[in-house]
């Protein structure tokens, strides 16, 4: 069976292009190589640029070709890597892949054009590998990878266009790995930012929290459990909960109380039972987290949150003595996890409740006070020692 | 001159691929048929899914071929576009470019097999273009893009090596657009977060400052002059302000005074002179900032400035005593700023001095409270109008 060099390599091309994890792309590009072409072997290294190394990456086919764990990586100051990074070098194979046998003619020959020394370095290192052939992978000027391959399976000697075809997979290879390093750069980004923004969240809410004497460590319990409950719903498969909407719960738990810091000291800190007036300032906190965050348009499903973590399934909360399922199911969660926190802490009015006294209360007022649905996730996974 | 169409195909893959924007590349694209295949004109059409249409991104080629407006953009319904999402149709051409010879030879045949309105419906399109070639351009199996092709310059008929190189490269067209799309959108995604952060700071930031009665709107003018100055100082090329310096000395001015958050609102508004007890603990401000901030690796820059923005150039500040250029840049720039904002408003204990009673007085105080160069900036900045 002939192959068709060209399909195959716009094959190849097209599934890497948008392969953006370089480990994946590897073995895809070794495993196209080993079965395609019936290479015995074939390995790739792939060059670290904050260590100035290169790297195998992997090493697929025939069993009992194992590269010496000692081997496994390359230097720059390598032979073969050398060979490739000197532009004169390269001009014994026409820029093209180094060939074994070639190179061993030349050795024998008594040619004194060539630096013999470094040629017979780069024979010797190619020879760990057990292989024949070796193609060098450039993105512009930089070496970016080295594709070793073995013996054709069948014996025979590479084609010119095999080693074509290797030549031009090389490049395909190179701006595929260049492509996905930019991508993996960009996820990095993401992800930092990402983390910035947590983390900056989580100092800010705990720097605000302890403006609250009473409330010690209550925004990271909360979180906590609101997160572990709305798990356990959608393990359930009782409700939505994608990444986003866990995205916006973690917020919304880290920021439900922020509408304290609008709230005096003297009130929240307060030893004396509250008057009245004392008690409707307390109950702004939820309308006065909104005034806070309601600019921030990313934030509107966990301004919801913020907003109805105080209303009751029975219509008798607040701010707006929502009912039911008008409570957005994020408020529901926050309201449960955070009663729960407040049963089981010590207040200055009263003692903190045992665990289990708290979580028969809720049981109590599920469907009055609590969503039942959220209300009973919560218990079962009390139940299951879970919280 | 007869045309390597390989190595064509392989130079315009490569440039594509790592073009991040799908704008360039169209241009790119339509630059490269039209010079080297020499066409009398390319146009292309782009996919644009949310309003599912096919707009006309580029025209390139010949003076005179006009493309009429209203003719500027193909819906879903368009007999071309139907032609090519139909997979009965492709066959026509068996799955490649659509040739007007082709099709016109078909409408003048007594052939029932085909649906010979689709195709008198893309003549006409084709006709509206001046064109005789339509290449599609598919991802998997999403239309992305239709390239629009006139006569070759030379008059003769195009050979089967110039169709095939035109669906490789629409092949490589598809994946390129694709992976600018996925590129696009990661980027999409980073700058949301960016903001999502940016903003959320700003309003922690703006709720703890609420706190102190005297001090409203001084973080966002502190942020307003930081920012000035160090434009300015990046201008004159006197220090560094790469992208990065900016995003962390804006993020330091939001939060410079976060500290406040840990001093008693009783001391923050109180209207007599404090004592020197009182004193002390306002002073521990940018030490609480530091005790909030610290465990955010990413903050690192940023809480410098929000520690050290209270030292003074003669070492006479505060909580370390630094000394001239041992106080980092950051830090000195919020203090020209702070200091600035504080004089020019009201405080409990004195009326706000005038813009210029102020400028004159960090003048004075420049190489005593403010690093000269900063002072020295901020002048100029204040002469020429600009705060």
């Amino acid at each position: 069976m002939t192959i068709n060099y060209k399909k195959e390599l716009e094959t190849a091309a097209k599934s890497m292009i948008l392969v953006h994890e370089p480990d994946v792309l590897i073995k895809m590009i070794a495993r196209t190589i080993v079965h395609r072409i019936k290479v015995s072997h074939a390995a790739i290294l792939l060059h670290e640029k904050d260590r100035s190394t290169y790297v195998l990456d992997i090493s697929k086919g025939k069993v009992g070709v194992k590269i010496p764990a000692g081997f496994a990586r390359m230097d720059t100051d390598n032979p073969l890597i050398q060979f490739f990074l000197d532009s004169k070098s390269r001009k014994i194979f026409n820029g093209g892949p180094f060939l074994l046998d070639k190179a061993e003619e030349i050795l024998s020959g008594d040619s004194d054009d060539v630096a013999k020394e470094l040629l017979k370095g780069a024979v010797h290192q190619i020879g760990i590998y057990e292989s024949v052939v070796c193609v060098p992978s450039y993105f512009r000027d930089e070496l970016l990878a080295l594709l070793m391959l073995g013996k054709k399976s069948d014996g025979s000697a590479f084609g010119q266009d095999e080693l074509d075809f290797f030549m031009a997979l090389a490049s395909d290879v190179a701006m595929a790995i260049r492509n996905a390093q930019l991508f993996r750069e960009l996820e990095n980004e993401l992800e930092k930012k990402k983390r910035l923004f947590f983390n900056t969240t989580v100092a800010l809410a705990a720097a605000i929290e302890a403006k609250d004497h009473y409330t010690h460590g209550h925004t990271n319990r909360v979180t906590s459990l609101g997160l572990e409950i709305a798990r356990k719903m959608a393990h359930q498969n009782k409700t939505y909960a994608d990444a986003a909407f866990m995205e916006n719960l973690h917020v919304a738990c880290l920021l439900h109380d922020i509408g304290k810091i609008g709230v005096p000291e003297s009130i929240l800190n307060k030893i004396e039972p509250l008057t009245q007036d004392e008690w409707v300032k307390i109950k702004e906190h939820p309308v006065i987290g909104v005034n806070i965050l309601q600019s921030i348009k990313e934030l509107d499903e966990v301004i919801l949150g913020v907003k109805y973590h105080h209303e009751r399934y029975d219509g008798s909360g607040y701010p707006e003595g929502l009912k039911g399922e008008q409570i957005p199911v994020i408020a529901s969660i926050i309201a449960v996890a955070d009663a729960f926190d407040a049963m089981t802490t010590n207040r200055v009015y009263r003692a903190a409740k045992s665990r289990e006294v708290a979580i028969n209360e809720i049981q109590q007022l599920s469907g009055r006070q609590f969503h039942p649905l959220i209300a009973e996730v919560f218990i079962t996974l009390c139940r299951e020692g879970r919280i």
